[in-house]
C-alpha cells in the first residue's frame, strides 16, 4: 500500500504551529479533551478556523474506502463475549450490516493491556477504513487510544471516560428500566428488588438509575433492594439468592439482563417461589434465544442490536464520505415486551 | 506500507519463463493443482529445481511479522457460527492462542459469494501476516482463492476440495466415531442408529464412515439406520423423530455433534423413551457447555478446539519464520468420555 498522498489542506501540524502549541496539545484541544487549558484550546480553535482546518479532515482524506474493511472492536474478556447471546447477536448484526454496505467486517477482541497495544498497532496500520467500538468498561483505555488514531470511529454505547467529541449510538437504558419498573408498580408490586449489571459500565448504571428513580417516584424506598452481578447466569442466580435471604418478602425483581434473569429464575424455582404468583420477574435485552424460551417466558425490555449497529454503520459511512457529522449521542428507544413472568 | 522489497531469489515469474509456461500454469504446477498437464508440471518442477526456487519462498519473504495480525477465517453462515458453542470455542481458542504468540486475531466471517470477493481483497491487501481457515464445505471456493494469494495459510480440517500442497490440522473424526460405536456395541446395543452432520463437510463424512464401518465389522447391517441433519438443535430433534418413526426398535444412537444430541434427547423424552434404558445416546464434540450439562449427562467424543488451534498457530509461526514445512495433514487424536447417557 502506498503512503497516504498529501493534499493542499492544512494539517494538524499546521494548526499546532500556527497556534504555537505542540501537536498533541492541538490534537487534544480539537478533540475537546479535558487535559488542555482554556487558553490553549482557544488558540487552537482560532488557528483551525483561520486555516480552514476541519476535525473531519482525517475522514475526508479517506473518502475513498481504501480497504473495504471496517473493524468491529469488542473490548471485553473473550469468554464473556462468546458466551453471551446478546454479544454474539451484536457480532452477527455487525457482519450483516457491513455486508449490506459492501464492507468486510474485521472482528477484533481486545481485552488485556497487551491486547490494547496490538489492537492500536493494527488499527493505525491503515488496514481498515473505520472502526465500530463496543468498550463497555468506564476505565477502558481503548477509546482514548483510538482518539489519537484519526480513524473514523463510532461507539456502541459509552466511549469509556470520553464524554465529548465522540460519535455514539446507545439505547435508552434508563428509559427502558423506567418502563419495566413502572409496569411492576402498576400491576400492584411493592417490594421491587433489582439485580444490576456491573457498575463500571454505562448501560447497567443507567438501568439501575431508572429502577431507583421509578421506585422513588412511586413512594417506595429502594434501600436494601439491589444486588450487583456480572451479567452471567451464575451471577444472576447468586444475586437472587442474596436478595431472597435479605428481603424474604420481595414480590418482584427487575433483572438487568436476560442471562442473569435465567439464573434468577433457577434460584426462585429452587426456593419454591412461584413466578409470577409470588415474584414477578422482568429483565432487559429481550434476546430471541432466551426471553421467550424461558419457563415462564420472560417479560423483557426489547433492544435490537441490529438497529444499533445499523445506526452506527450509517454514521460511519457518512464520516467516510467526508460529511461533517456533528459528534454526539444517538439514543435509540426501547420497549417493554410483556410475557408470563410478570 | 512500502511494497515488498525484491531480493535476489528466483521468482515465480522466473520459473514460468524458464519452463516456457504461463505464470498461472507455473503456480498451479507448484501447488500440485489437478488442472495442469503432467508435461507442464514436469517442466515447471525441473525449472524450479534448476533455479533453486522454493514454494515456501513467499513465506520466507514475510520472515518479519509485519502487521502482527493473523486472520482467522470462518467460512459458514454467521448464524451457525455464532449459535454453535463449538464454533465459538474455536474463536475463543484463536484469540487465546494468537495472544500467546503476541498476535492480534483478525476474525473474518466469509459466507456468501459476495463475501468471498471482499475477504480475498482484504487478505491480499497485506493487512495480515498469515491465515487460519475453517472452511467446512467441500464446495467452498475460499481455499482455492487463498492458494493464489501466497499468504502462509493453515487449515483447520479439510481445505474444501484441495487435496495436496496444503497445511492442515484435523481431528481423527473417523477414529472417534469408531470409539463411540464400539462402546455401544460392547455394551450390548444392536440397533445402533446415527444422526450425521451435513454430508458436504469433511468431519461429518468421516464420522458417518466410522459409524458404518464399525457396524459392518460387528456384523450389523447399517441400512436404514442413518439420518442427516444440519448440526443444529432443531435438526437433531427432527432427525431423531424420523429415526424413531422408521426404526421403532432402535436401542442406541450415535449423534454427530453435541448440539444435535441436545435436540435428539428432547425428541426421545417427548416420545417417552428412557435414556439410556431404552436408547443409549453418544455424541461428538464433548463441548464443556453442553455435554456434561445435559439430562442425562452425555457420553461424547472429546475434541479440544484449543489443541487444534494451538497446532495450527504453531505450524503458521514456523511458516512465518521461513521454515520449510512440508505440506500435509496433522491428525489429532480424540477420546471417548463416558457419562450417564450410554
Amino acid at each position: 500500500m502506498a503512503p497516504r498522498s498529501e493534499d493542499e489542506r492544512p494539517t494538524l501540524e499546521d494548526v499546532a504551529a500556527f497556534a504555537g502549541v505542540s501537536r498533541s496539545t492541538a490534537s487534544r484541544a480539537l478533540n475537546d479533551d479535558a487535559y488542555v487549558s482554556a487558553r490553549s484550546r482557544e488558540k487552537v480553535l482560532a488557528a483551525a478556523r483561520d486555516l480552514g482546518y476541519s476535525p473531519n479532515q482525517a475522514a475526508r482524506s479517506l473518502v475513498t474506502r481504501r480497504t473495504g474493511a471496517i473493524a468491529v472492536v469488542l473490548s471485553e474478556p473473550e469468554a464473556r463475549l462468546l458466551d453471551d447471546p446478546y454479544r454474539t447477536a451484536v457480532m452477527r448484526a455487525g457482519y450483516r450490516e457491513l455486508a449490506d454496505v459492501g464492507c468486510q467486517m474485521v472482528l477484533l477482541f481486545s481485552d488485556t493491556r497487551e491486547d490494547l497495544g496490538r489492537t492500536v498497532r493494527f488499527l493505525e496500520g491503515g488496514h481498515v477504513d473505520g472502526v465500530l467500538v463496543f468498550a463497555p468498561h468506564r476505565a477502558d483505555p481503548l477509546p482514548r487510544a483510538l482518539r489519537l488514531l484519526k480513524l473514523p470511529t463510532v461507539f456502541g454505547g459509552q466511549a469509556a471516560d470520553l464524554r465529548r467529541g465522540v460519535h455514539l449510538v446507545d439505547f435508552d437504558n434508563e428509559g427502558g428500566a423506567r418502563q419495566a419498573v413502572t409496569h411492576l408498580v402498576e400491576s400492584g408490586r411493592r417490594r421491587i428488588a433489582t439485580i444490576a449489571g456491573p457498575q463500571d459500565q454505562g448501560a447497567p448504571i443507567d438501568r439501575l438509575a431508572g429502577w431507583r428513580k421509578t421506585l422513588v417516584d412511586a413512594g417506595i424506598d429502594p434501600a436494601g433492594l439491589s444486588e450487583e452481578a456480572d451479567f452471567t447466569l451464575a451471577g444472576g442466580a447468586k444475586a437472587m439468592a442474596a436478595l431472597l435471604e435479605r428481603v424474604p418478602d420481595l414480590d418482584a425483581v427487575f433483572v438487568g439482563s436476560d442471562m442473569m434473569a435465567v439464573g434468577a429464575l433457577r434460584t426462585l424455582s429452587d426456593a419454591g417461589r412461584d413466578v409470577p404468583g409470588d415474584v414477578a420477574v422482568v429483565s432487559f435485552d429481550d434476546n430471541a434465544a432466551l426471553a421467550p424460551a424461558m419457563t415462564p417466558p420472560l417479560t423483557s425490555v426489547h433492544q435490537d442490536p441490529r438497529e444499533q449497529v445499523h445506526a452506527m454503520v450509517s454514521t460511519l459511512m457518512r464520516l467516510l464520505d467526508g460529511e461533517d457529522v456533528a459528534p454526539g449521542a444517538q439514543i435509540l428507544p426501547v420497549s417493554l415486551v410483556v410475557r408470563e413472568s410478570s
